[in-house]
């Protein structure tokens, strides 16, 4: 007479290599560059201020509809419309949810029925793949070719129309794609809303590194592709670039029915996003003139130094990525396991990065590092990672 | 070629009546019972100077582990043990969870697979409903008769036993019992353990409310009865009676494996909890001396009023709640219905409060009022409801 545990959905939820998850060793400083440092590039202006406005304001702020106060979703809105290149109705067409990751999970558990095929990107955030066989989705992979460094990212369009043709009713992206910082060129985007809408599939694009974008390369926003309000949905949030990610914050905006769905499920899963945390939204988008090309500025001298110190190295591949903080280098041969190496760089040099299994069956021997870091410490790091793969080499 | 929306889940999870979805109407002045007014009920002490703290630590405090960050679990641990009256491991048996509400469904999630029976009380927490349903298990809805008031409550333990042997898995609970203010006496909590333990059922209690407990009643922590560590888990939160709803934290503890596959599934709703609100746990059960009885005292002088005043107009029917801070009156015999009634509050005098099918299918002409309110304005808004009851009298 044993309680038995229902084990089959939670076997794909592993965390052990997740951000965080790995704390360094308490005896050796290293770089925990599974997640940026907020120290090293401190929180948006402003943000904590109206936070804790918004406590003083006191019950009208610490209780929102689910979907978060209409004050801020109003003005927000507009912002967003703005950025996106696409009009946001305030009332029904977006929420704010307990972080962009949260907005994930619930665009996902809206759209996707149990055994529903769902075209997922190799590589792509961990997450994705996560969720989609937690909700007990199809996943069908669609690879993308990013290591060539001088020819554009090349989604495999071929296994995307086999995905969609075979009904394949999701496509869910990250764009910047998060672990390789490919920006998708315009003509793949308008490539994904023309199958979306000529078989009737539905997109999620995950935006978290939209405002962080090299110069020489442009973000194209699905939402400005002429794709139908009833058809997309797009993710953002202040968590990487602005450094918000303590507070828990994010937007989706898109469509109104899958707007809906969401807030519905948030209602059980959460209730709402932290009230006071969502004022920190109402300075995102208005931070002051150059603070956000400061920001690009010191990520991209940060890139530019990691790109040179592991494109000089032997057997390192590397992309330098078009937007966003991490970087995917590829390991050379070593005479150990790219785990037991991922291990090797935690041990002994206190040095956190999070394996290649995590984003693809297919990239193991890469590991991912998110490079929004203090400048110096992350160079001395990836020193050492080239010192020890050096070591073990082949 | 249009996207089918997958309905079927999300047609149980109505929000309409749901707290906070009703805004009061901005040309009448009420009192909004759906939820508590942390204005006349400030958050508790020191919280808020926590969270400041954490967000001046930066980084170290922007993240944290999936469950929680580990300084915070540890003395918590402690006082979540003195206060149940049962030993908790800080680093396998508590996850720090975003609102009681998140560990609600994360442990639910956990715990349940499609089909499963669950045994649910009636009238319970609207969202225990909601999330079975979501779930796709089975509600086996067990009565809890409280209407007499000069008796002890009573849980309907025939019913308890066929749901039990007939397979219920889990058993779910809140206690004190949300909307009737019901505690259950120890013989009814040790009488739910040893049906649990006979029979194999898991039992998860949400005891939100467990620190407003009035003078003459006596919580009985489902974990000092001597249930397995392993077949129970328990729901807490500083959001009530602390007033700390705005910062959504909350947490869980019991079965080691139910709390492992809680963080994989946070790990992919949202992450964890906003790692500064974290902090707010700090100062919980460590309030200044006297504050929890003066918080307890105020709001059993507001009990004892509008107990008085429903108890003397004709026709409503009142039960002394003996923890928490709602009463659920059933309605005399109007000649409109009681959902058109629940409108009429809103519309004419701003008076939210939450219709009694939100809790069960059996209790629809009762009316929850959450009274942690300002005092005399909470006195009044009753005495307009006894007086607008008066009026639609059959």
């Amino acid at each position: 007479l044993t309680y038995t545990s229902p084990i089959d959905r939670f076997a794909p939820l592993g965390i052990d290599s997740a951000p965080g998850e790995r704390a360094p060793s308490p005896t050796v400083t290293g770089v925990d560059f599974s997640h940026g440092d907020v120290d090293a590039f401190p929180p948006a202006p402003g943000a904590f201020a109206a936070v804790a406005a918004a406590y003083d304001a006191g019950s009208s702020q610490a209780y929102s509809r689910y979907r978060g106060h209409l004050a801020i979703r109003e003005p927000l809105a507009g912002r967003i419309a703005e950025f996106t290149g696409a009009p946001v109705h305030p009332g029904r067409e977006v929420i704010i949810v307990p972080g962009t990751q949260a907005g994930l999970f619930l665009a996902m558990s809206a759209l996707v029925e149990p055994s529903d095929k769902v075209a997922v990107i190799e590589p792509d955030y961990f997450a994705n793949r996560k969720i989609v066989s937690y909700l007990g989705g199809q996943i069908v992979p669609v690879p993308l070719s990013y290591e060539n460094r001088d020819a554009p990212a090349e989604l495999d369009f071929d296994q995307l129309n086999v995905a969609v043709k075979a009904g394949a009713k999701v496509i869910l992206l990250s764009n910047p794609n998060n672990p390789t910082g490919v920006v998708y060129p315009e003509r793949q985007i308008r490539g994904i809303v023309d199958l979306a809408e000529r078989f009737g599939a539905f997109v999620v694009v995950d935006q978290l590194y939209a405002r962080l974008i090299y110069p020489g390369h442009t973000l194209t926003h699905l939402r400005a592709c002429g794709i139908s309000t009833d058809r997309c949905l797009t993710l953002l949030g202040p968590s990487k670039t602005e450094s918000l990610s303590g507070f828990r914050i994010g937007v989706a905006v898109g469509a109104p029915d899958v707007i809906g769905r969401m807030e519905q499920l948030l209602a059980i899963v959460s209730l709402r996003t932290a009230g006071y945390n969502q004022s920190a939204l109402d300075s995102w988008f208005t931070e002051p003139d150059g603070w956000l090309d400061d920001r690009i500025t010191a990520h991209q001298r940060i890139r530019d130094d990691l790109v040179r110190i592991l494109s000089a190295a032997d057997g390192f591949g590397v992309r330098p990525p078009e937007g966003g903080s991490y970087i995917f280098p590829r390991l050379p041969e070593l005479i150990a396991a790219p785990t037991r190496f991922v291990d090797s760089l935690r041990e002994r040099a206190g040095i956190i990065v999070t394996p290649g299994t995590e984003f693809s069956s297919q990239h193991g021997t890469s590991i991912r590092l998110n490079f929004s870091q203090d400048h110096d410490r992350a160079v001395r790091a990836v020193r050492t990672i080239v010192d020890m793969a050096k070591e073990l080499a082949r």
